[in-house]
């Protein structure tokens, strides 16, 4: 039996229609008590309300029920990645969101600076929140090491955090992680998950080793956590899979990283929103389809500030009629997960989703919005059910049998 | 864990109730305009509209959201079998549509009338689009031929397209395609796909070598393409899975092929919907599960022809109460797929369904139309969910666990 990015990819033919996705990051919400409205129902937005009219609308799932995404499924999902099948290492995800380019076979780690105290045990896992610059000074005293053959990259990240990429030769990511994740008990050695992988548990170790030595002066930051070692995955290519010439267009290193892992083009852009649909113009014929991101919602969202995340919708609200000047044959407007002010955080709530193309079904609601998605067309659906639909909607796809 | 199938297989009982499935062919639409209605719901529909409020009403997908069934799969769906499971060769889908009675281990063909230019290049896929009776001319020349034991039968199906089978003992069906299906380039020896195969690949292509000597005078059909070798499928049987009499009425080859293919007995019927009532009156008492198919609307939609689709859906509606005086237990009535007449052609939108019994919540919707059946108690549902729902409305399930 056939999985949906198998059928995707025996159906899938090439068109000059144009698909473009807009993902506000975090658009779904809560109501800020039981009978109020939600940040996107609140929002004034008469184009998304007029596309919900005539489009199809319902409420994405991710990774399931009652499963809150992080930016990584969430994103692979929107995709037509399972993001259940489809997993990226917490190293590899905290070297996208820094604009590592991560080669094949590197092994990247996630990191922080560390507390012991007089007896070698954990104290304060984030070293008090040291500061970034000094983070910074600190990663200078880490970075470069060569250790068997093998070069070790350390960058910091913001405050403690800080990302520590292997390369070499003939390196496995099959390990432990050295963080214990508690205080009270000293930093784990690194072990082998798999056979073959002892030798670069051997030389991660060894960098610990040296770690601690260079740190010792500088308490409290006078250790360094491990986790999530990871490689680049070889996951299937969006043109692969759909035949698609797939552009993404994100101000954010983290959502660039995720595009470069399914195969899109990353296109240069500024940060606002404006400067991302100048790049839609600017670049509209050497793609058919676009992936835009707009991070300022999510941001928002877990601010937890109710009206900046409704003033960041209106915003986008304003900007669609420059997008929809470009007539592209299928847009899809939703998010990778909802962020609820109310939470300050993500959550597991479905997210709103639109879709439009001449050949929709009108759904004919009123607001796009939580409760009016309810009630469309397109009902709960999971997130990777989205790609096929706006495949189909574009019409690039075959019939199934004869 | 058990499939859907195996459930039915454990919980099914026989008992006198009867099921008629009525398939009104390409049934779902959409509106020629964006403030339109489609063509079910422009149907004036009196008595499919007091079902849909005495019964309950869904849309149904077939193969998965976005994928646009043919009617092999389509129909697959709704007799309970998964499409993406159960799949039906395009030469044995040749075969079913020509009424051909295909043995298990014959071998079943695609085929087309090509045209070669003087150096044996294909410059025309369909030579030239000749007629029917020419193309009944030639597949003369090329029928009968016995070669290591295996005889070829040749039949015309329309115009350039025609049917080959393979009769013969030890026949594999492993095989790849003769037909390029593009121009410029000669046509393809067939090679086998498994060990085992190159015997029958070796036959067909000494039969395409005698083809192509036999048709040398033939221009523009001077040659003939092959593909889709495929056997007749060993599927389980409605008999096994639903302990059914299951007979189907159906005027099309193709739709007898395919009831055929899951066990049901074909009962010879006219060409219309009349005719076709006819049928089920004379055989009522002798069967428990009829399948009623309604060719006409699909046509009417492939023919983009909005007006004679609801024409079409308007007598099967008026012939309703001559089907509903033989008081079969559950009624259902639904479609294979969409067929847009603004698309003229299938399409992946989701198939308005109405089921009606006496156990029936009532959804108590006041038309029988895609917007109104959105808001059934069907919801969105897999076609594989129409027939263990029907049998239970015919107390044909026993219950599940104690």
């Amino acid at each position: 039996m056939q999985t949906g990015l198998e059928l995707m990819k025996e159906l899938s033919i090439t068109s000059p229609a144009k698909i473009v996705l807009v993902v506000i990051d975090g658009l779904g919400g809560l109501p800020r008590d039981s009978f109020g409205k939600t940040e996107l129902e609140t929002a004034n937005t008469p184009n998304m309300n007029k596309l919900a009219s005539l489009g199809n609308c319902g409420l994405i799932q991710t990774v399931g029920t009652g499963i809150t995404p992080g930016s990584a499924p969430g994103h692979l999902g929107l995709f037509g990645y399972d993001p259940l099948v489809f997993t990226i290492g917490r190293g590899v995800l905290e070297a996208l969101g820094m604009d590592f380019d991560l080669a094949p076979g590197e092994i990247a780690a996630r990191g922080n600076f560390c507390t012991l105290d007089d007896n070698g045990m954990i104290s304060d896992r984030r070293a008090g929140r040291i500061s970034t610059e000094v983070g910074k000074q600190l990663c200078k005293l880490l970075d470069g090491m060569e250790i068997d053959g093998v070069k070790v990259i350390v960058q910091a990240v913001k405050e403690h955090r800080l990302v520590a990429v292997f390369r070499g030769e003939g390196l496995r990511d099959e390990l432990s992680d050295a963080d214990p994740q508690q205080t009270g008990v000293p930093p784990k050695a690194v072990s082998a998950l798999a056979p073959g992988a002892e030798r670069t548990a051997g030389i991660v170790n060894q960098f610990l080793t040296q770690a601690r030595l260079r740190l010792a002066a500088h308490h409290p930051a006078n250790m360094v956590l491990l986790r999530g070692f990871s490689k680049k995955p070889d996951f299937l290519r969006v043109a692969d899979i759909y035949k698609l010439k797939a552009a993404a267009i994100a101000s954010y290193p983290m959502y660039r990283g995720l595009a470069k892992v399914v195969g899109m083009a990353v296109l240069t852009t500024g940060p606002t929103l404006s400067d991302e649909l100048a790049t839609l113009e600017q670049n509209y014929t050497k793609y058919d389809f676009f992936f835009i991101h707009v991070k300022a919602a999510d941001a928002a969202g877990e601010d937890g500030d109710f009206k900046r995340k409704v003033s960041v919708i209106e915003d986008a609200d304003k900007a669609l009629p420059r997008l929809l000047a470009l007539k592209p044959e299928v847009l899809v407007i939703t998010g990778d997960h909802s962020t609820p002010a109310a939470m300050a955080a993500h959550s597991w709530h479905p997210v709103p989703c639109l879709l439009h193309s001449r050949w929709c079904r009108p759904d004919r609601l009123i607001k796009f919005g939580e409760s009016e998605c309810r009630k469309g067309s397109l009902g709960l659906m999971p997130a990777t059910s989205l790609m096929p639909l706006a495949m189909a909607h574009a019409l690039k796809l075959t019939k199934f049998g004869a």
